[in-house]
């Protein structure tokens, strides 16, 4: 396999650019219907039956999913989330593991041990905080996708993202302050974007696009415009539609004009369909979640084909 | 219990600000000792017997231990780590997990129950490419310590963390580039320190310090003394020190005149000693660690003392 060869074939044959985050959530009404939570009544059970259900109804119409690993943490459910990696591969699906990890190199190098060998993910996201030492070891299983955060979907991700910044070599490192004069700053996650596309360069490309990607919030339109200019042969995962409040429109600005560059995560909007649409009840779950994904993929593929 | 309080008593009382890393390595010569391998054979088991018998023999020379998560997903080993810090807890040791977690706040949420109900650990670390949002589940476990990654202890951390930085807030969103004229920049960990400073300026404090505490590199002692200036009421997380190569002067900026604000982790250094010290045996290991352990105390005290 090689992640970016596939994912692209999947797009193509099933006319999507979404995927399906599984984020499992037991606590709350409307979440996991409570059906299977009383008939199951094992974490580990309920889930993998959960997300069984959502991928059967989800398999020919969708290229991906993206299982955020923090839920199956919190229930001690790793094996379910195993199961459910299985599941998706049997059922011609990629996997993006969304788990934001991020160490000194030799650290590093274990993370991606465990997403790429012990759980098989296709793909994972990181953060790149640590700068290139961090993100090497993930880059090292060439056929594997990693997905660099830049311009996170939530509301305080302007706090640190945003700030305005300039590389100045010449200045010692005990220099912690600086007055500049007539430079030209860029927002952090712009930066960010440019050394991911020095990176990037470094890469084999598969049809103009290599494993190394970057997610950018579908909650702000305008800076996916400016990253996809700056990223351009990096695919975006682009979260945050939905239940974060971004739209078919906000989300154009990631693609290209043949339609490939981004794809489009939606968790709760999808996966806890049922709980907003009264024609289904909670036994229909997958079916509300399939028909709130052909939605999705109308709406979607309409923006970004014109 | 509340983190930062039993943290400055253990090391009054033990006196010592060594944190020992359990970061247990099973792939070459040097790491796990041998003998531990072949009686054992199953990780968990292996890694649980090499962190009882570390932690036995630094039970009274330290206040805390530093487990990193990646090794224990690497081996599939969380069991190994859950009774390690079970076993810590019971032998006066507080426990930091280096899991570098971050996410929005919503999953973020689900981390820190995690790491502190599923894993019980006292402390963890996090990082803080999010903002606020992503951070304040963690402090809402108001007894538990949190540590931000602020400047790393690798070589690529300047890549991203020593950009000069500034917040103009005034710029809308949509402006990537800007020209600015005599405005005086900080480079981007010092940018985070002040966020941090702001954040816990909002906690509760014991003997001046809070729960939220900062990780600075012992591999960059001048951003350590700048660090210090800015997060008055912190705690600062120091690794690197041994295998890294920072050494006992090193560090001495990151403390207080009273030898109080920092803990130095040492992971490889000490807990394979054994391998770098003829004098002692692979069934020796936990001497030698124990060895290491009172070298490091007497070095270090003598710098902070000072």
């Amino acid at each position: 396999m090689n992640f970016i060869e596939d994912l692209i074939q999947l797009i193509k044959e099933k006319k999507s650019v979404v995927c399906m985050g599984l984020d499992p959530r037991l606590d709350n009404k409307g979440e996991i219907p409570q059906f299977l939570i009383e008939e199951l009544e094992e974490p580990n059970k309920i889930i993998l039956e959960f997300n069984k259900i959502l991928i059967e109804n989800a398999k020919d119409l969708i290229p991906v999913i993206k299982p955020q690993i923090a839920f199956y943490e919190k229930y001690d459910a790793l094996d379910a989330l195993k199961e459910t990696i299985k599941f998706a591969h049997k059922n011609d699906l990629l996997v993006i593991l969304d788990a934001k990890r991020n160490d000194i190199g030799s650290t590093s190098e274990a993370y991606a041990y465990s997403m790429f060998k012990n759980l098989n993910a296709d793909a994972c996201t990181i953060n790149a905080y640590l700068g290139f030492d961090g993100v090497k070891p993930f880059l090292e299983y060439n056929e594997k996708g990693v997905f660099i955060l830049v311009k996170t979907s939530n509301p305080s991700s302007a706090e640190f993202q945003d700030l305005f910044s300039i590389r100045l070599e010449e200045i010692p490192n005990n220099v912690i302050e600086y007055k500049v004069e007539g430079k030209i700053l860029k927002r952090n996650y712009i930066q960010l974007s440019e050394l991911i596309y020095d990176w990037s360069n470094k890469l084999e490309k598969f049809s103009n696009f290599t494993n190394l990607g970057v997610v950018v919030g579908a909650t702000y339109p305008q800076e996916l415009r400016k990253v996809r200019e700056i990223v351009k042969s990096s695919f975006i995962l682009i979260p945050g539609y939905g239940a974060q409040g971004a739209q078919a429109k906000d989300i154009k600005n990631g693609f290209y004009e043949n339609g490939l560059g981004g794809i489009v995560n939606s968790s709760r909007g999808i996966i806890y369909a049922y709980h907003q649409n009264e024609k289904f009840s909670q036994e229909n779950f997958g079916k509300a979640s399939r028909d709130k994904i052909i939605k999705m993929n109308k709406k979607i593929n309409k923006e970004i084909m014109n």
